[in-house]
């Protein structure tokens, strides 16, 4: 028997609060209570949700490898990072070994996992839930720009990220997809022995290449917006000569490149100010190893 | 000729990014220069804007007829909206006499026309819209609970109010809509006389009639949220018995009074905050009368 506590972090970004419904409701229906000792919830950004914003002072989903200096030490989001390792880490008070952080978009992404780098617990959970739910999973690696994401510090964790939805818009079609990964998630922390866990073959994953910005004119103010063939098309293959953006002056702006690449994130709303207007992924299968599941 | 001057106002809520866009590409469309005396146009919320808000201190659209009280005169949006009238108001510096104010929705009223009260000026350019683009018209009055929209500081005025798209995410198509309408407008203040104008035998309009809030628990917190049968389902008929809430034991809570209805606003995001899960609305259609035409 696995015997893992998970971590489910909802509102990390406090304007995503379909997750946030979605962990209260799930937590009714199946009856939670405190003795639980397989569960552990968190919300992650208290302040942010009650004032409706991604993040008070930076986003604390990228706050999880600041150094501290005495010009931060005082950001809401450093703080609260360091409440949540110090409580939920696995060295924390009361230790998890998953951390489960689950996010929406505005993108047309639909259901889809998160991953950064290609540690063994998280590609078995991942290859799990892609084998049970047949999901589309984002592999964030090499990217020297976005770093300190939360569930890197926990031993094993997933993003979950639905959409999309706009943000502090409640949809409970939304809701309704979380809590079908967390029942899931429920069973497979309650229930499941890793004899029982079945590997599929492989899997498949969008491992990240880069992000590009926006066009934007002189004074950096953006000058074309995603293309309308282009936007809520994440995950479909773009290939040279495909139109990316569109200027003022309905002028299109293709993609350039000679590799085909795969979208994702395409116009996410609270990305702009991170200068990203999509990133793009290659496709890549990975032969599952039964060591995966010695890891969890 | 109609010599009157058409107010453009765009970002009046600072995160409804796609008019201020679409302001800037209709005015390259059509080369706009400052010499043109029949257009002025103006980002209403430029600090909120800057900041990804809907607002710095209170809601811009609604402050325009509150009393300047030493505890709200130093508000932001107190003080811009006098800024907009003092240059823009009929009785400002560069006086107009229409003001078209741009907003978007998260709902899914597709392209919308809101407008307050029964002024024929606004009557009259209502009809001549919904029978050019057969656009809903959502007529707002006898809400003692909201009031001060910017338009009805203006002889006329109408919101053109497109959705559904989040907020702080741009969208092409959504901002084609907008140019289609600006474009039209832009005709209408250059080129038409009054004795060109062919009203449509009938308005047709959806009269508010009330707004109700989300069920709430006992400590005021939203307990049960839009029903995935009535999301999205923005001008679509209510009748007894219909579901209108989900709670979070996925019980309905369905429409339980006698009148025909019919929602709009249906879960927009920006009106948790007052309170507003949607707005109940009954079709109304007025007879058009040549006496309007005068008024413009």
């Amino acid at each position: 028997m696995i015997k893992k506590r998970l971590l489910i972090v909802s509102g990390t970004h406090g304007n995503e609060i379909n997750p946030i419904w979605a962990v209260d409701k799930f937590k009714k229906l199946i009856g939670f209570n405190c003795k639980d000792r397989n569960l552990e919830f968190i919300l992650g950004n208290p302040e942010a949700y009650k004032r409706g914003l991604r993040y008070i002072d930076i986003d604390l989903n990228r706050s999880f490898n600041v150094n501290k200096t005495s010009i931060n030490q005082n950001l809401y989001e450093i703080e609260r990072a360091e409440y949540l390792l110090r409580n939920f880490g696995i060295k924390g008070s009361q230790p998890c070994h998953i951390a489960i952080d689950l996010h929406t978009t505005t993108s047309s992404m639909g259901t889809s996992i998160v991953m950064y780098g290609r540690r063994k617990k998280d590609l078995c959970l991942a290859a799990i839930l892609q084998n049970k739910f047949g999901l589309p999973i984002y592999l964030h690696e090499k990217d020297q720009k976005q770093t300190g994401f939360l569930v890197e510090s926990w031993p094993s964790g997933l993003v979950i990220e639905i959409g999309p939805v706009a943000q502090n818009h409640y949809d409970s079609k939304i809701v309704e997809k979380f809590i079908m990964i967390l029942l899931y998630l429920n069973d497979f922390v309650k229930a499941f022995k890793n004899s029982e866990i079945n590997l599929p073959e492989d899997v498949n994953v969008f491992v990240h290449q880069k992000s590009i910005d926006y066009p934007r004119d002189t004074n950096s103010r953006i000058n074309a917006l995603i293309h309308p063939e282009r936007i809520n098309k994440d995950w479909k293959i773009l290939k040279k000569g495909d139109p990316l953006f569109l200027d003022m002056y309905d002028k299109s702006i293709v993609y350039d490149g000679s590799e085909l690449v795969y979208p994702v994130f395409i116009g996410e709303a609270a990305y702009r100010e991170k200068r990203i207007a999509m990133s793009f992924t290659k496709k890549e299968t990975i032969k599952c190893s039964e060591d995966w599941i010695e890891e969890i």
